[in-house]
């Protein structure tokens, strides 16, 4: 018994609200997710120690979260339940664990992903509603979409995406594997919404490659210009980014809960 | 043609997610509906006189507009969709205008109001939403929706509020006429939605009836508490007022709007 050390890593599903926050990444004199949720867990722990989180990614500033996961290690023992009622018990109403999970030290929530989901919700129409400026981007023009779901196979696969990518990236490779993209209207809500699967995201990827289809939607490029922005990599060609926004970090997989038969292309 | 003096006065209707607003009324030193909107309209009037707007009535701090009724005189003409188009350039993304009629000057946007309508949402579950944390009232305690279903017809008709009523309200009556009120279930939302429909409401009415019902619904008061709280006319005795942030005003009817067949019951 004494080599089974127990492991106390946990391992939570988190959403927030990005409005209100500087991204995910802590900064001095600026409020991040990392650091109001930090501080939260710091407040169950009964070690001396700083307890640090670890995220699955960061997120930028404005940037929502749907299921984000964070883990960590914490000297005392608190059972799942107890994890989620106490940490919203703390946290700002802005921020709220899901689910929280005792997983294995071999666990980690960067290191082990396998893929991730993304949302990017548009708002139509003249103006921004009032009650959606926060929480999509907004695209005034005219939009067929049918020209975005003949462009939208284009994506799924593997592909350089140099075009696609902001230029903070630190990524050594701009080649990424988007599983599965998909488009729908939501004409209740006037909305058009995008959702995108892959085995990891460049740099601002996801709003770029949002705002490159919802130029094809209107007409201002040909619908499979995805192909030739792989061969020319060059960002240049894709100056526009749709705003953080409409952007939700939907779900992060794991070895467990990653749906294994859907793999077409995975390495 | 002299006679005729052409009316410059402008009904707008207007949308504004109050969150960053302490209220529609005027007030030094706050942001408020009345204050944003004002400085928007007299950037587009030609007159070196201030233009003051009128609206149908007041929201507090945090409430929600849908179809709030604002008028306003110009001097200088300008067409409907001008004002729409005009204003919503100028004004802040949380407000918007809907739409813009010229009307003639015995249009008055609280006097001649015939009937407004109410909308409250209720986020229910354990914790609140993060998303929803400004845009609905929350209550986590269960709820029987058929018990609420049962007290809701009480509240239909010409009643005495003044169990209703809170105490900064300056009403010389609390007798109002309630035309329709209703319950729904929002179940892919996890939400309870009510609205009302009356020919006014006493300040916090809405609120401290939504308090009254979800109360009802928990069991925590008889089903037909209503009746005895017309009679006693005692605030006491209903001391929970729903927060601000589920409610929204969703409508303002006047002469033309109105559906003058559905009424029962309109002095």
């Amino acid at each position: 018994m004494e080599n089974e050390k127990m492991s106390n890593r946990y391992k939570i599903i988190l959403a927030y609200d990005g409005t209100n926050f500087a991204g995910f990444q802590s900064q001095p004199h600026q409020r991040t997710v990392q650091d109001v949720l930090e501080s939260a867990v710091n407040k169950m722990s009964t070690s001396k120690n700083f307890v640090r989180i670890f995220g699955s990614g960061r997120t930028d500033a404005g940037v929502h979260a749907l299921g984000q996961v964070v883990h960590f290690d914490l000297e005392n023992r608190i059972p799942e339940q107890g994890i989620v009622n106490g940490l919203n018990s703390i946290l700002p109403l802005d921020m709220q664990v899901l689910d929280a999970h005792i997983v294995p030290s071999t666990f980690h929530a960067r290191f082990t992903t396998h893929a991730k989901s993304y949302l990017y919700r548009v708002s139509r129409g003249r103006f921004v509603d009032p009650f959606k400026r926060f929480y999509t981007g907004h695209y005034k023009y005219s939009l067929d979409i049918e020209l975005i779901k003949q462009a939208i196979p284009d994506i799924i696969g593997k592909h350089d995406f140099s075009s696609f990518v902001a230029s903070g990236s630190q990524a050594r490779s701009h080649i990424r594997t988007i599983y599965n993209a998909t488009v729908r209207e939501d004409l209740g809500n006037d909305e058009v919404i995008f959702e995108f699967c892959g085995n990891g995201f460049l740099y601002n990827q996801v709003r770029i490659m949002v705002a490159v289809l919802l130029e094809i939607g209107n007409g201002r490029r040909p619908v499979h210009d995805f192909l030739r922005l792989y061969e020319v990599k060059d960002r240049n060609q894709c100056r526009q980014t749709a705003p953080a926004s409409g952007l939700y970090l939907k779900k992060v997989y794991y070895e467990k809960d990653w749906p294994q038969n859907t793999i077409t292309d995975f390495n």
